[in-house]
């Protein structure tokens, strides 16, 4: 069996949050990347993505799993500005960087684009090499996603040792 | 036993979303009101007040019960504005009419200073005849509230009776 | 409108766990009862039924509420005898007294058939006069419950200040 | 940085329900096998263990991954017995082999002593090979879980392609 792996598109980001300077996906080349795509206007993206994303940052060790925020705003634009973005941050305690996606030609972002992604809250999952290893829109389970992180950690650890 | 009951403070607000025109306590009177005090971006109004407040709207009927909302900002005014509550109100499908309260000198919006509302979310409870029954900040049980809400109904009842 | 009361059907008890002596309908004439009837092995009694009556006890003072378990067995005898039923308030800390309703002809015990109740958790509701005054199998939510507690209480209360 | 395995100890049972003959650990060899020893009266069981190694159970595939009930009564033995567990598992639709932990000299049973277990419920991870990788008594985070299961299959695919 085997899997045309294709390489994470790249991120298209106006403004980041919680980081010192813009967080690319060469940066994190050698680390898993858990990206948690939502709005912070989306009922799910709070009830649920969030904080799984938030569950991830508190499990795996900071130097081998990333967590990401992207703010992927394709509906009510004049609601979700970076300001009221950075005041839900800071109330909602999100412990790991965020970043705006740049806005493109229509209502949907460049990143969210770039993705194909359907809606949010979406789940992406980046190997240690940079490439695009899964991608969920809506709910994911706690045990589902602590085995695929696991796996790709498994992955990247053989790779080392090769 | 006896309580000295005062008049719930009037309500000072500048715009209503889900509702035809102005939402007064002198309109409701008759009905047990409940107030829910909120800030969108308050995660306890979120996860705990907005969804009791519905399952009040939900359990009582109408013409007994009225529930109304209010946006009672005193953090982030850049983030929380009409405009984002709007948003906000479609994408959590309150059910329900919701006032902005008014600014007045200083953070504390009008209606919050008037109740002295120590924070969000801030439930307040009205009789029939427009008396303040009750103010409760942080969480309340259901089984106590759905108790509260019915005592009062019975008082109502008795007084029309009589 | 009106309402043909009927007073609630006796209880058969054949034993008690953490009361004094006997229960009786008559002894708690004068109070509201909660009646919960529920089986040790039945999965919502013990997710639901049981935690809601737990929440009665813990919201109501005892001299206006009674809330009285009822170990109503109408399936696996073997399995939910009294001696297991023992260990099983004992674990999960029962605050409240529980009788285990006799067995008659048949596998359904004499107070359920008395009740004719379809199933566990059923809870039933007794006013302050002895009257029957609700009966529901499945979850009922707090709201609602509080909601009738409460309009028996203020009836009680009536009736007493008459 | 090297880890001392050993073995995972032998289970001893008196009675197997849900499964055609006994379990043996020698019979899941090549398979990750977790462990949820367990009493049917304990709430933490209940609540919390059974259904997060029924969720391991829906998540993993059953050739890859074992998920074994023990009963490990080491208290009110005289209301756990085989006769109670049958009825627990049919009402809890357990979807596992559950055996009966074999009792033992003094109130804890034979495996349970064997493995050192401090309470219920205790969750085992044993590998591929047979070797006891984990015991934990109380709550798990299902992220934690998962990826710790995702750990031992990797190892498991690593040896096979050796």
């Amino acid at each position: 069996m085997s899997e045309a792996l294709r390489a994470a598109p790249q991120w298209h980001v106006s403004q980041w949050f919680g980081a010192a300077g813009p967080v690319t996906l060469e940066s994190l080349r050698g680390r898993v990347v858990v990206l948690e795509a939502f709005q912070m206007l989306c009922p799910g993206c709070v009830s649920h993505g969030l904080p799984q994303a938030q569950r991830v940052r508190d499990t795996f060790p900071e130097d081998r799993v990333a967590v990401v925020g992207l703010h992927t705003v394709f509906e009510h634009h004049q609601a979700m500005t970076p300001t009221a973005l950075e005041a839900f941050i800071h109330e909602y305690r999100i412990g790991f960087p965020v970043g705006v996606d740049e806005s493109g030609d229509g209502p949907i972002p460049r990143t969210m684009r770039a993705y194909a992604m359907q809606g949010t809250p979406t789940l992406v999952l980046i190997d240690a090499a940079g490439m695009l290893r899964g991608q969920s829109f809506g709910q994911v389970s706690d045990l589902a996603l602590g085995a695929r992180i696991a796996t790709l950690l498994a992955e990247a650890g053989a790779e080392r040792s090769a």
